[in-house]
């Protein structure tokens, strides 16, 4: 094995709170290793154009509580294809890089899946995505500040709809995986929770609200995954209860921004220290991640989506579900 | 003029931060003159179901960092009719009420215009609503928080766009009254301001947004007022632009609740002491406001909604809005 | 074993974020399985004295998101004799109480140790401080909440300290244990952490202070366990160098208040069902906790306090505390 | 009068949040009138060391939400000999500077009189200081945010306040000056709030606290500038109650950084702007503010400390000091 004397590391996918506290941790472990560490700006896209900076942890340090990403990210078209990948193994070899952090998502982990049929430097990932939607790690980077930005817009919320007695079908992020709309709603002690992986939820929800008795707030957590989704259930009660005072509102891409929860930064620095040490452990092609909140790896064709919720959160959805 | 030994406070219309504020200032204010201080729930409702409560200041001052409205506020159909305003009366005659205070907007200011024909009573009013859309003062109470809310949650979308070099459409509240998109926008460095009040402001948008380098963010706050509105902006940037990377995010109703900004308390509680000393001066039928930082009444009749953006702010948005 | 008829549950020692989640946790559950469930107001003051008020799911699902603790909390002389444990006795009898909730810290589950030797009811403890130095759980209820606000704190004061070049010394809390400061530390890219466990740290932050070239900001994190502290520290930066423009803060009792954090709501909830759900197991006499992100239980007699700083932060301390 | 092409702002004293926002104010507007804008770093320091750098308001929109200053400040020893005035004046001729924008507080100002002996540029000063101290502006730049950090924090310190029925002495800044004591006290509900301006509050603060009953919190302000200040407080109040369970925090460094408020954001922007326009206009030697909600211009030599609590206030600090 090569010794690895030069680190690349990018961001990739959506960007989420916590990536720069693990590019800080990254380059702060390879600076006591003196491995000399660059960036590549905006994901593959910077690879193919060869878009390299050089990283310094003393700046890194003043962007360990700020969220996006300093090294900025995109989705990349070019990097689909074997010309693409051919150009950014050209700037990897060019610049001798040694090894590869990649913090983003599935679909980066991916991308380096391929790559690694035409390229043989090590890869580490870091998960990164507020989704909370990849096996190998308990914890997705960006999953615990989209969840404190959800109920602390929720807790606003919650003013409005008590002044008013007024129902509230609140919309949160999370794609198919309902994590964030469950940790949301039973956070904010919401009336009702509707998630993609449980559909009699829907029925659950249209009972409570039937017999609500407009004598307080009714605060429903709808995850953007559900199928029904707010706009359906919100015409379902309607139909049930035609005068009721009803209003909608989605989150948004705020989930996304913001500084960085204490968890997040402490699991982003976990994280990017922990890809160094395993690339100086010979390990390669594997995500890091916490599992049992102890650090592991995880070869990246285990990591695939998935969204299951376990029987502890099943167990909470059914008794903070049913109806008082 | 009768004695005035027992005072009542209500909140209406919609509720916005530093309402609770305001009531403390008038229970306060009522306590050290020896008055009787009495809350009717849900706003006009609660006057026609005598749905009354007695407030004191040392429960308020628990209140006073908190959002939506403690007494709940509604909109009410029954109020619009002589017999719920003659049921309203008969419940003020039979607790011996003798000066009404009602926080909320020109709405609830017009309720009590025609309550004034078939009641003597004293009223005062004070303005409690986020849009800052009110003759009589410069700044109606919420205004700021809403404010402060919108910006919090425009810089969370500020980390999201630029790691993405995205164009972000951001729409905030504010009715037919651009404040809101002023203040929120020059507050976060937007690169295009919309307000109801001004149709060239598109114009220049699109011409902005036509000139995006890709190499940055690009934001854009929309008033909700705008009848051009974000989907329709949206819309014309892809047509000139197809490949733009555009999102839309409402803010929606966060903007009403929060705990209240430092400034929206003490102009609650200014307002609120104000409401109380005017009605024992002998005043009636009048607004408390904040004119040139100086508190002042305006009769009922002269608190027309109003929406002029005055020539400082006409000359930011010049400045602001010009390419760059 | 006696069926269960009637929980009572009570917080006690420091009050710490997350409380208010735990209680909704047990009264949910208490619910569900038609328990009655009475609260004892300020800890074990209040079972000395009979202070006790009925909890409703419905009322408590509106502070989930508030901080301290709606029962009041407080440190208790009388329960320390043997005469304050027989009063408390009576009054469980006299109520028909059951079983046994006790939301605190360590001196809080010694309190029901001693307490078992005259009452043969089962107890269940949820370990609430926000200082994690218990044994039977890797996170206690508020810690996550406090380091939160810790970190907040101290990006606004590295924003003054930037605009200085000044040195900041931070104390955080944490009694004798460094979690919150390495937590807070890390997460604010600190330039040292002094935690009182590790001596050397102290040798490590003059070093790095001697070498600080007074064209940034350095800002160390203090855990106020540690027995050399802020004070001290300055006075040796100062010998060193005597012009260097140095400034303490205390962050103080703010760590204890504040909305909790997302993780601390849901662990509330988690916990809280768990204590409940204990209890109808016929389990007694342990604490509920979070052991790799697992709920289990300890023995209370297993929970002693201890600071034991594992490898892996040893290894972070080291790293980041390394000269740059 | 020479025409105006080069404008050189710089930033001085004590940092404020809002100064990055009125950088952004003098950039944007320079821009638009095609005057080259460079910034010294670090007050008058930079401008003896000729530390001068090129500023952009494409840059400077990213900053308006950030705190701190982005040039940097300092107190400068060197700036009160004529020598550092002499050199200062070189590099200002050096590099062809026709007016200076001044961001600080009254030494600032009266360092630029004492330029103006030997400099004839013209100079224009905007108020960066969360004290509120200064005649010629109703509000000072920076001061809305200290009291929206002080209430955010004093909201936190309620909930363990409440939590166990405790007293609370908090300390806020202000020096001599009691305006962020009297907002922030009023603003959180306190029980008492000394200040400098009045001394009988401390014999209504232990008055207060000789009847405090122990069934709620007790929370009394203090401003850093009350001679007698909260040790002595604290020791008067145990001399009455030994037995009190009493706490003092000081807010400390944190109320000056943080995000500055949306109140701060646009004040900065307005002051950046009319400071430039003023240039424009041929004025000089004042210092931009906002009285009476109204853009002004106050003469250096005007601009004295001052901490006068007007009648309105005053008033109010009767109404809500008064026992309960």
């Amino acid at each position: 094995m090569k010794n690895i004397e030069h680190i690349a590391v990018f961001t990739s996918g959506g960007d989420s709170p916590g990536m720069n506290a693990a590019l800080h941790g990254v380059a702060k472990t390879a600076e006591i290793n003196n491995i000399r560490l660059s960036g590549f700006r905006k994901g593959y896209e910077g690879l193919i154009d060869g878009d390299m900076v050089q990283l310094d942890s003393n700046e890194l340090k003043k962007w360990v509580h700020r969220g996006g990403t300093l090294l900025k990210t995109a989705r990349s078209k070019g990097f689909l294809t074997l010309e693409g990948r051919q150009q950014a193994l050209a700037n990897l070899q060019k610049n001798k890089v040694d090894a590869l952090v990649a913090i983003g998502g599935d679909g980066t982990f991916k991308g380096l899946l391929a790559f690694s049929e035409i390229c043989d430097l090590p890869f580490i990932g870091v998960p990164g995505t507020i989704d909370n939607d990849l096996a190998g790690t308990d914890f997705t980077l960006g999953f615990d500040s989209a969840v404190n930005t959800a109920i602390e817009n929720i807790d606003k919320i919650r003013d409005t709809a008590e002044s008013h007695n007024r129902i509230f079908l609140i919309e949160v992020m999370g794609r198919d995986c309902g994590y964030i709309a469950i940790h949301s709603g039973l956070g904010t002690g919401a009336d009702a929770i509707l998630i993609p992986e449980s559909a009699q939820d829907f029925l659950q929800l249209l009972e409570n609200a039937e017999s609500y008795d407009r004598e307080d707030a009714f605060i429903a957590i709808v995850s953007e995954g559900d199928e029904l989704g707010a706009e359906l259930a919100a015409s379902k009660i309607k139909e049930i209860n035609p005068d009721v005072d009803l209003r909608i509102t989605k989150l948004g891409h705020v989930q996304r921004g913001g500084n960085p929860s204490a968890f997040d930064r402490m699991l982003g620095i976990r994280l990017g220290v922990t890809a160094v040490e395993a690339l100086l452990l010979g390990r390669r092609n594997a995500m890091a991640g916490i599992l049992n909140n102890e650090l592991c790896l995880t070869p990246f064709d285990q990591v695939v989506k998935e969204h299951q919720v376990n029987d502890e959160l099943q167990n909470l959805l059914k008794i903070f579900g049913s109806k008082n």
